[in-house]
């Protein structure tokens, strides 16, 4: 998940210093506003990997809001004596602000049972069990007037490998508290972690926040900016709640994941020919396998429009046996499908085991066209998002593997596609006026596009993104990651779980 | 938990007659009503103890309504060969009503999870992870415009006894479809995975409903009244929604478990005085022992105005050592408390480890006194019950055992006391106007009481309801009570977890 957070996001400096003195303005505002009218009280929390820079962060923070009204705390692993005698949530209690304070707090009720599972002391029924009493806990701070803003600060292993050397190093830095459970040999386990507690506890009265931590001046102006954002948001229009939906990153307007994908690769005719009959091979054995029949393969194309998911398909069902596989094109619904919710005709097309389906677009369209197009609201597309990852979540429960693809083009290949398709006669089928339409919303299309994989790309559904701009290069592409995800389902490669 | 379901509620034939026409016609009404504006779907969940007459009340239900629009979907343990080879969830999705229709669903997505908890074969953490899932899909059926009605059958052991002995000996019963797990050896596990599912799966989208079952006719009229009644509302104003509260008991505007309590207890004056000094001893003891040095206490009182929560307190706080024991009499908040969520005043006294706290008063006021008296929204009393039972669950999560009294007395006993306490000079300040004005309010308040002890009863917060129509009796009950819960934790004799 949040793909687009690991992406380099940085901000120049002279960017940097033209946003700050409205930021500074806006967020010195609402703090005032809040101390005067006292119609709630704001948590801070901040969560996430060692290294990525909360200390910092909340430095920068003080410089920039009114520190008179701003009260910071800290919660170390294991409690002081004090705090054993009770019960784990009272010291949490006892901090709360009133309403028109603001309290930041670091090292929150996360925290014990995030490390707990990290260090294999927490099963994963058990986190499961404390994220919902999470849950209970932070539905009630809502009700009680509490804006609880929350944090995950991300970056990429090698980034947080170069600044722990950089702190260890640097002798000035010698208040930096090592979270053990979040450091270096625990990154990809804490990175996990922290996507379960997004996936349960980015709550419509809760949400959690992204936080790219790369480059520490666009970290601490996205980190302030949703402050600002939602303490105002709150202030103007008091009971406002959108629904659940899983963090959001607090991008400052950079290029998300999919707008990001690598268009360059091309495979020369040749080696295609050869590697398309070797992956097939592969698919086929696979499929064929023992161990393929106590499991079930699902597969959702979607892409940019003309990107080629039907000669993706083709190939990647050539070596099937037709009785065991079937392909789903997905338009809109009929009569009765309306009348049922909206995952029902996906449920009823779901392979049985031993079988492969394969969707060619799906019910990801409730967050791309029907966003888009406004064909549902905003609230009824925020909650797919987490409706799609329970779905999927029961699916592989279940036994079924699943493989997502965004094929991607550019928008000067797409419009040689859609004129080619308009000249030849027998592509003449394929290319509508909505294609002509849909082709006006490009911008709005990849935004949609990247949040879905941000929300929804998780270890047991992942997205693989591919660049279609070479369409060889993306068929070798769909079939070599289906191989590999059922190699690694059926051998248990997978090592994390 | 809902100790009102338990009473031998039952209905007069005569009344029955008398209610069955308009219930015919306005469940008839609602049904064509739906079929003919398909705003909803409506789902009919039953559930409960086995022998409590879920089939006998299907067949009724089938008799008033138009059964051309009726589903009957019945899933049974384990399942078929054909869902077995499909994700779990497959099965209840196959079937979802199209809007406009209704289907009873008997064996739903509750079984296998009840099941296997009372079987033993999942843990505490399992069964919650698998509540929080179906809070997922339970949530979105109702964005997704499906009306889920949850109905508990319960009866007391003895009369869950008589009834299986009935079906067993009665040939004509032949369909009945005995769940092993609810039968009558499951009984009391079986009622505490039901309690649970009722805590954690009561939501405002999707309520549950306890029908006491112990007279047939009482039970198909209050499930059916219930019914009606929520699809009329649903009808009328289609997105209103309350907010999550444990499950609701479906009764017939009978006496409920506070309005039951027997107040012809009298412990004469000689036998109270030994007994007394019996239990001051024992209860020193219980608090001195070393085990109790890892626990502590909570009393929580409450009752009647003038019921002698005052003289019970002093007789139970008598054999203790001040400096480890604190008596909170509880009012009306200060300004610094209004500011913080109501819970706030209540997390600051709890007693730390080897002390003991007394409330006078508590928390619970807030579904007493603020819901009768209008002080908060009924949105507001209606989640506290929830929010009380979590805020109760960490503290017994810790160590903290706790005691609630609810002390009774009736009108005639309270005017007694009222009017002896304006003309006993030093009695005088014990009353005010304020009481006579809540006296006016009797009815309300035995509601309110009935309803918070049904729905904040639990096995680690139990309530203990004490007649106080005697000062004696009620003095002795409380002391005995408080020494059988300590003795109870501190051998772990609970004996069910």
């Amino acid at each position: 998940m949040f793909q687009s957070a690991y992406l380099p996001q940085k901000i120049s400096k002279k960017e940097y210093h033209d946003r700050l003195p409205d930021l500074r303005e806006k967020l010195l505002k609402v703090q005032h506003l809040l101390q005067t009218d006292k119609s709630f009280a704001t948590i801070i929390l901040l969560a996430g990997l060692d290294g990525a820079g909360k200390g910092s962060a909340i430095a920068r923070l003080y410089e920039w809001m009114d520190s008179r009204y701003l009260a910071c705390n800290a919660y170390q692993e294991p409690p002081t004596e004090e705090e054993r005698l009770r019960p784990e949530m009272w010291r949490y209690w006892r901090d709360l602000p009133a309403r028109g304070e603001t309290a930041i707090v670091f090292g929150s009720w996360y925290q014990p049972a995030l490390r707990a599972s990290v260090m294999g002391k927490l099963s994963d029924d058990g986190l499961e069990h404390k994220l919902a009493s999470i849950n209970r806990f932070e539905e009630m701070l809502a009700h009680e007037n509490v804006l609880l803003l929350k944090f995950w600060f991300t970056l990429p292993l090698e980034k947080q490998q170069v600044r722990l050397t950089q702190l260890k190093e640097n002798k000035r830095n010698e208040r930096h508290y090592l979270q053990e459970w979040s450091s270096l040999k625990n990154h990809r386990k804490a990175e996990i972690a922290g996507e379960k507690a997004a996936l349960h506890t980015s709550t419509g009265y809760a949400p959690w926040f992204v936080i790219p931590s790369h480059n520490s001046n666009y970290r601490d102006l996205a980190l302030a900016e949703t402050i600002a954002e939602s303490m105002s948001r709150k202030l103007d229009q008091k009971s406002a709640r959108p629904v659940a939906a899983p963090a959001i990153i607090a991008n400052l307007g950079s290029v998300n994941a999919v707008e990001a994908i690598d268009l360059s690769p091309v495979k020369p005719k040749e080696e295609y020919k050869v590697e398309l009959a070797d992956w097939q091979d592969k698919l086929a054995n696979l499929i064929d396998s023992k161990a393929f029949k106590k499991r079930s393969l699902l597969c959702v194309f979607q892409g940019n429009d003309a990107a080629g998911k039907g000669g993706s398909i083709r190939r990647l069902t050539a070596p099937l046996d037709p009785r065991f596989y079937k392909v789903h094109p997905i338009s809109a619904p009929t009569e009765e499908e309306k009348l049922h919710p909206y995952l029902w005709r996906f449920w009823r097309r779901i392979p049985k085991r031993g079988h492969t389906t394969i969707f060619d677009r799906s019910y990801y369209e409730r967050v791309l066209v029907e966003r888009v197009e406004g064909f549902c609201s905003e609230a009824d597309w925020m909650r797919a998002y987490n409706e799609i990852n329970s779905f999927e979540r029961e699916l592989a429960d279940s036994g079924i593997i699943i493989c997502k693809f965004w094929l991607a083009i550019s928008e000067g290949e797409q419009l040689k596609r859609f004129k080619e398709r308009e000249e030849v006669a027998y592509k003449n089928y394929k290319i509508t006026e909505e294609d002509w339409r849909n082709r006006l919303r490009w911008a709005d299309y990849a935004i949609a596009a990247g949040d879905m994989v941000d929300r929804t790309s998780t270890r047991y559904a992942p997205w693989t993104l591919v660049s279609s701009e070479d369409k060889r290069h993306a068929r070798i592409e769909v079939l070599k990651a289906t191989c590999i995800a059922l190699e690694n389902a059926m051998s248990n490669v997978d090592g994390l779980e």
